[in-house]
C-alpha cells in the first residue's frame, strides 16, 4: 500500500459548525461532498473524537461554509488547531446564523449550507454525516475556493499553483508533519492529545520537520 | 436556495469500476473521498440506476482510479457517456486488474485503489459506498490529477487554470448542459436516458446549448 497515492485525491475545505445544548463548535474538514442532487443532501466524514460530531448528533443540523482561497491561517487555525471543547470559536469574529440556528464564520468564506441531518453511517474511526440542503447561498462568486492541495501551499507560505504538496515544504517550516495526509503542524511543541485536523489521525502519526 | 453555492465545492474525477457474474462496468465519478486513515477506507456515491453500483453489490468490491490532468476525452466518454449495460467499457483498452479480480483503466490515470465493500448507505437517488482499500498504488506521481473544474474547462476545449466552470463554456459548445451540475454532453442529440455521468440527473435536467 502506497501512501502517495492517497495524495492524489482532490478536495476543498470547509468548516462545519453547529450549536446545541447553548455550545457552538466548528471544525475544518475536507471531506465535504455532494451525495444527490434531487433534493441536494451533502455529506461530511467527522472523527469521532470530535466535538463538532456530538454537538452535531444532538442538534441534527449544522453549517457548512467553502473556504476562499484567500483565507488567512488564522481563521483556519482558530477552528483546525484547536478543539471546541476548549473555547467557543466563534468568539470575536465576524459570523452568520443560518436558518436552523447555527452559526458559521463569514470572513474567508465563498459559499454556505445549512443542512438537516438524514441520516449517519458508523466508518470506523469517523462518522459519515448526510445532511439535506435547507440553505445554499453563494457569498462571493468571484472567489476561487481553496483546494487542499493549495491549503498545504499556503500552510507552507508558498502558493504554486500546480506542484503537488508533497513535492514541497520540509526544510523550510518548523513543526510536525501528519504521515498519512500530509498536514503541517507550525509549532514548536506536539501536544499530546493532538488530532490532525484533516485527517482525523492522532498525534504518534506527527513527524518532526 | 442558490445553486451556484453548489460550484464552489472541489472534487477531482475518478474512474470506478468492478467485475461480477463474468461482466465489467465502470463509470466516472466525482465523488470519491477518504473518509478514515486506519483503516484506510474511502466511499463514493453512486446513482441507483448505474450498472457499476449494481455489479458492486454482488461482487462486493471494486477499483477506482485517479484520472489525470491529461487524460483525454475520448477516455472519460468511454466511461462516462454509456451505460455499462449497453457495451464491455474495458473492450480494447489498456488495462489491469487489481488483487480483488476487477479490471481497472490504465491510460490517463495516475493513482488507483482496490477496495472490499465495507458497509453502505441509502441515501436517495445514490447510494455512499464505503470500501476498504486493500490496495494503493501510485502510477504517477508526476501527474496531476484532474480536478472537477479542469475537467470542464477540457470539456469546453480550453483549460484556464482558476477561471470558475460556471463563467463559460456557452456559445462555444453544441451540446446539452446538465442545470444541476454544469456538466456538459456535446452532442447533437440528447438520449432521452441519458444520466448526468457526474452527478446522476436524467435527461430532463438538461438544456440545450
Amino acid at each position: 500500500m502506497d501512501p502517495k497515492a492517497f495524495f492524489k485525491l482532490s478536495y476543498g475545505v470547509y468548516i462545519v459548525s453547529t450549536s446545541a445544548d447553548g455550545k457552538n463548535a466548528g471544525c475544518v474538514i475536507n471531506t465535504l461532498t455532494q451525495v444527490t442532487a434531487e433534493p441536494a443532501r451533502l455529506s461530511i466524514a467527522l472523527n469521532k473524537n470530535n466535538e463538532t460530531l456530538k454537538l452535531i448528533e444532538i442538534s441534527g443540523t449544522f453549517s457548512a461554509v467553502v473556504l476562499s482561497d484567500d483565507v488567512t491561517m488564522d481563521q483556519i487555525k482558530r477552528f483546525g488547531f484547536q478543539s471546541s471543547r476548549d473555547a467557543n470559536k466563534f468568539d470575536g469574529i465576524p459570523q452568520g446564523r443560518d436558518g436552523l440556528n447555527n452559526p458559521y464564520p463569514t470572513d474567508g468564506v465563498c459559499a454556505r449550507f445549512a443542512c438537516r441531518v438524514v441520516s449517519t453511517l458508523d466508518v470506523g474511526t469517523h462518522v459519515i454525516v448526510v445532511g439535506e440542503v435547507i440553505e445554499a447561498e453563494a457569498l462571493d462568486m468571484n472567489a476561487p475556493a481553496l483546494t487542499y492541495s493549495n491549503y498545504h501551499h499556503k500552510k507552507n507560505g508558498a502558493t504554486p499553483p500546480n506542484a503537488p504538496s508533497y513535492q514541497k515544504d520540509a526544510g523550510t517550516v518548523v513543526g510536525y508533519r501528519c504521515k498519512v495526509c500530509g498536514y503541517i503542524l507550525e509549532s514548536d511543541t506536539l501536544p499530546l492529545d493532538f488530532i490532525c485536523p484533516v485527517c482525523g489521525k492522532d498525534a504518534s502519526y506527527f513527524e518532526k520537520l
